[in-house]
């Protein structure tokens, strides 16, 4: 799918074999400073001069987490890394380093890995990050197998288990953006295409797992599987209710109307329920930060997600099975 | 295929879903005090008071690097736990952590799910470490990536690259009977019950990584591609040559006699280049520590593996394509 003319590896993984690709796949690769050992020996090793690692993983299955007929691999590359970093970013944390298990049948393109591998490349360096090592297996379909480690810095890492009644519930990044994509993929829908986009590679705020932090977020998390379903494991795990206000999210709402009409769906569902966008999502005692918008509040219990006070009746969110 | 009576988890992952299968494989496992905060949140935060992490990954795929019909689910669970903490033995470190991500199919059972779970904790507990955090989502097969990280307690890394002319090379634990175990169970012959299980579930010695860098070993790696292939890697990087002399692998040879009449194979292929076994090599420009057994020399350039002081020419070692 991606050509590199002049450098590229021009065979399949058959032809050309386990560690001639791993040789190309490191090949000028620039570490960041915090990687003391890269690619190449039986492990890496990585500066976490904090003296507490954070650490996350996460698996994606061709057919199941993407198609390669709607993503590029370097589409695939990027959205592992950056729903990993996400994970680490929920923390308070800053992502520092990735190891990548890629199993793929013989015959794929030594070009789609490597261009799989740029994509990595290209969305860790949006954070200073590297990728330190790896595994590469023969596999039915496409498997990727993200693990990122990440830096606290000093601060306390920022659990589901933290928030109070009268915390506000804030978000930063988009929500229902993937969703909507989603949707407009599944039907062939040629509009839209920053949505479908959104679907394929989304736009994690970096940083802003740390600026929560350091405001002094309370509980926090990444919607991965939907907002009312990440905002209940909050509740479940804080003990407390959180009351989510629709008009808060009548922006985020409204700006995907079009493509609902489009697609016959539910807005709504999309930002109360679609997953994916990997936005962030915390409870506040005090002042948000900056960018950051007030979409609810927590109340007392039982471990609850309300929508304007009453249960949501939509998509509870991503299930695996 | 595992029961677990009274307790057990008695559906599929279909019926069970993703959150009930990780309550019920989280619930009272009792994490190692290097971990702060273990699964259930976006991450896990693991202490690393050393300033430094080893970190590495590998991912097992049903049909290529394990059978289902040869191996128990806790077989499985044993070795993808082995396998990894070889890879941080081999720098000199002490596994401290992994985080597992595990894909199946709906129609598994939550049983064969938590025998794999019972498997890593099993071996992850005999050197004290625990499984801090994972993935669990829909894959037409099983895949199972394991990351671990590893503490260097102070320790230089050791790496691939510090062999030097004249050094010793040595090595502790199995080799060739991984390879032999495989190719009685691929002839079906039920005798060499010993030599199948080392096949299923590999016995690495731990705590060795650590004596052999506390006795200044130079290099070292564990055997997972084949002895000739993975000491192939140390003299690539070290740019030296090695030799290994056969009588000093004559008992390894010797052990293996019988298999190797009942399946008409060669022996010495299977010590030369079976992997798996996960031994430790290691080079040592002094003594040698007590357990490790000398089996050659390392020599002048160019990078190349000597037998007896020439070229080896069976099996060159696994490649993943």
């Amino acid at each position: 799918m991606v050509s590199d003319e002049g450098d590229g590896v021009k065979a399949t993984l058959a032809g050309l074999g386990e560690f001639a690709v791993i040789d190309r796949l490191v090949r000028d690769r620039e570490q960041p400073p915090v990687v003391m050992l890269g690619p190449g020996d039986d492990a890496a090793v990585v500066l976490t001069p904090d003296g507490r690692t954070v650490v996350s993983t996460d698996m994606l299955v061709e057919g199941r987490h993407f198609r390669l007929d709607w993503s590029t691999p370097r589409d695939v590359g990027r959205k592992a890394i950056a729903q990993n970093a996400a994970d680490v970013e929920a923390m308070g944390a800053t992502p520092t380093a990735f190891v990548v298990a890629f199993g793929a049948p013989g015959h794929t393109s030594g070009d789609d890995v490597l261009a799989l591998s740029d994509g990595m490349w290209e969305e860790a360096s949006r954070f200073g990050a590297g990728i330190v090592g790896g595994d590469l297996v023969a596999a039915p379909q496409w498997v990727i197998s993200v693990t990122v480690l990440g830096d606290l810095a000093g601060r306390d890492p920022v659990r589901l288990d933290g928030a109070r009644p009268g915390d506000s519930v804030a978000v930063v990044g988009d929500l229902g953006r993937s969703a909507a994509g989603y949707s407009l993929l599944r039907n062939a829908i040629r509009d839209h295409d920053e949505l479908r986009r959104s679907h394929l590679t989304p736009e994690v705020r970096y940083g802003q797992g740390r600026v929560a932090a350091d405001a002094g977020a309370t509980a926090m998390t990444d919607v991965s599987d939907g907002l009312v379903a990440d905002l209940g494991h909050i509740a479940d795990a804080s003990g407390v209710g959180i009351d989510v206000a629709r008009a808060a999210l009548a922006a985020d709402h409204d700006a995907l109307g079009e493509a609902a009409a489009a697609t016959e769906q539910d807005a709504w569902a999309w930002v109360l329920g679609g997953g994916e966008d990997h936005a962030l999502v915390a409870t506040f005692p005090g002042a948000l930060p900056d960018g950051w918008r007030h979409i609810g509040v927590v109340v007392d219990g039982p471990a609850r997600v309300l929508v304007d006070g009453t249960p949501w009746r939509g998509n509870p969110g991503w299930q695996s099975f």
